[in-house]
């Protein structure tokens, strides 16, 4: 089988096929991260582009070691020294990059739907590392690979996604793709925080995080923006945490199996107290190792064959 | 036949047969870049620096690629990470990176001359990648392979160069290698943006721009930096547009065949109207792929051989 | 004979066969950086991160060159665009990185332990490229490659460190290997800048310059931190020059065959005369020539056997 599509832009655009696909390449990927000589050929000669309007160490980080231990030729472009700064259109950005052949331009931007004005008008494939509040595709698959590795499966599981869902890209990819391959997704969080319509995605909005964990095989702890806190959707940060961040009373409401998620950077004490983030139950690292396998994965499926 | 120089400072230390090597070698060199695997061994083992007191991601990204794609090992430094915000010399910064024994350092800097004082005491090989409004070599030797490629020739061509050709180092370059190569030039722009002494670099001066590109094969439009716009050389940008900007209607002056060419980044709607700027007969693309080609051609022929 | 550590954290922890056993490895990778192709296959597949939460492009850049002439796979990461702005602890930042599975992890952090810290948690190996005023253990050996090139030897020979002794982890690092390799120390500068238990190390405080600098081998200045004297430890630049510079005149108090070490960057008319600076007896280049063979040399102990 093979990946119909020449980008990700998201997870929306995947068939249940496509995602196992993706979750299987990235188990033999995970493999090469293993070894001693962390390095395959796969990709020699290819030129990939990390093109970042916004910053994120760990997101370019994870695809630029994904890139170089597939031996392709990695180029960072950062927004702040990008001439973007002089005025220049994205598709213009794009287009010159283009011009430079690259084999794939991996992209993060603020705005909703950047990576699809690239995939629109140019030659290269396009992976979407998170446009606005829109998608995350490839945290959603590394999410999806983890809760496979520790769960064994992902269709039949209950998910219940904690925090700013109306705001989250990892949300919305996450919900996506769980609804696709057969999870149950709940989703809690202050209501302010939770879009109207989120039944409609096919979701149960339990407003008590207490009852919200209770009897789920996971729970998936949303990232607070604090930097955006001006807009306050709740009266403080200690509020927050009080209500919906996870600490060990609050998870004598779970199951004792229950394992917990976090995209990542935490604020310890907000989502997590520093006893959960530290239990055996809380799996944010495999989370990113599984990331660095997720995306030689994509990038393999993209432009390896 | 072999490059005389260590260095690539300015166009004006070249010879036509300098040029045209250059050229020549450019056109095999972008072979490789249309290859599956766009990689050759020719620079494995060397080390090139990328050091750049001005930000621009285009060429510097363009420099990047052409090392990687000839296997050598790039270094990027830019200035706002550079120790010569601690108050260190040029010379003295210069000095400190050859004793980390590079192969070829590429420069650019906001002043004249600054690539000249790290060749005068480095024994690593030089490329000027633009100094302050001097030169910029390798956009006029892209700018030249450019042409041919369109034209089959650069002798006996006419080519108008249109903007602010004072400040230009674009247009500095380009002057020296047209003529050098037989090539007649106009320049246009405002008064207050072409220097007094311009004809005797060997150039026609063509105020208004209806009559600058009759009858030219190529029209050669400069980016307005409108970041330097307080100093105020035409009363708005909106009448620069109207009197320097190439417009449809202000094509019908020039013969069917012309091409346009930009350095980029463009000013949409300020030096090339929206479909001036999207017409086939406007090359930009074409500038910027032979970038790379072009500066694989000189890495080779300064440290691969 | 092996490195007994997984870390280089600080010459505190070396023992002297320890530290010979590096600048002999030095020797064999200087040789490296002096052929034609300046690459060997020793690190293949080996992931490098370079972590700088204090910015420093020589450091950063020997270690890059480093890695890169040892064929490893180098990842920069600066603390600008790194997720610490996000509120995520050192140890969070760390064990994030650890997923990602690197095998050495090149830190500077302006907090001295900030490496011991991420040494405690971490499997990757981990080198200490400046923590706060605490230890600059790649810096000490640089130097001492350095002096024993040039003199044969590090046993009884006499080395004056000149200037902010108290807030400098280069003195510290060069204290530390010096006592242990059995060379003489002498200290100078103005009272304010050294540690009144400064003796205590085995050292000796000599406040007159002229008199520090009589019958030694080597002197050692120290940067002095223009960008820190709001805090002035002494009255104005001009004076400090005066009194703790080095030059021609000042120089007439120290033996002919003395030579002369900085740092780097060196503030010229400050730490050293111009014309100190240029003088043949000023070896602040090969250091920087060291420090790239150097850190060959540890990566290579560390983790390429």
């Amino acid at each position: 089988m093979e990946l119909r599509h020449k980008n990700l832009l998201g997870i929306e655009d995947l068939s249940p096929e496509e995602i196992s696909l993706i979750l299987e390449t990235a188990s033999s990927m995970k493999e090469v991260s293993s070894r001693d000589i962390k390095k395959v050929p796969t990709l020699r000669g290819k030129t990939v582009i990390n093109l970042f309007f916004e910053p994120s160490t760990r997101t370019r980080t994870s695809f630029e070691i994904a890139g170089k231990r597939l031996s392709a030729d990695v180029i960072n472009i950062s927004s702040s020294s990008s001439s973007v700064v002089k005025g220049e259109t994205l598709e213009d950005t794009g287009k010159n990059l283009q011009a430079m052949n690259p084999d794939l331009i991996v992209v993060r931007h603020p705005s909703p739907g950047a990576p699809h004005i690239l995939a629109r008008t140019l030659n290269a494939s396009i992976i979407n590392a998170g446009d606005g509040a829109h998608e995350h595709p490839t945290q959603a698959l590394l999410d999806a690979y983890t809760i496979q590795e520790k769960k064994g499966k992902l269709q039949g599981l209950t998910v219940t996604i904690v925090g700013d869902i109306t705001h989250s890209r990892v949300a919305r990819s996450n919900i996506f793709l769980l609804k696709k391959m057969g999870a149950i997704v709940r989703v809690s969080g202050p209501r302010t925080m939770v879009p109207p319509f989120i039944e409609s995605l096919g979701v149960t909005y339990v407003p008590e995080l207490r009852e919200a964990i209770r009897d789920t095989d996971v729970i998936m702890m949303l990232r607070i923006q604090l930097e955006r806190q001006n807009q306050s959707f709740f009266p403080s940060i200690r509020e927050y945490a009080r209500c919906f961040g996870l600490s060990l009373p609050m998870l004598e409401h779970a199951r004792k199996d229950v394992v917990i998620m976090h995209p990542g950077p935490v604020n310890r004490g907000v989502e997590l107290s520093p006893e959960v983030l530290n239990a055996p139950y809380t799996i944010i690292l495999d989370q990113v190792a599984n990331g660095v396998a997720v995306r030689m994965a994509l990038m393999y499926l993209l432009i390896g064959r």
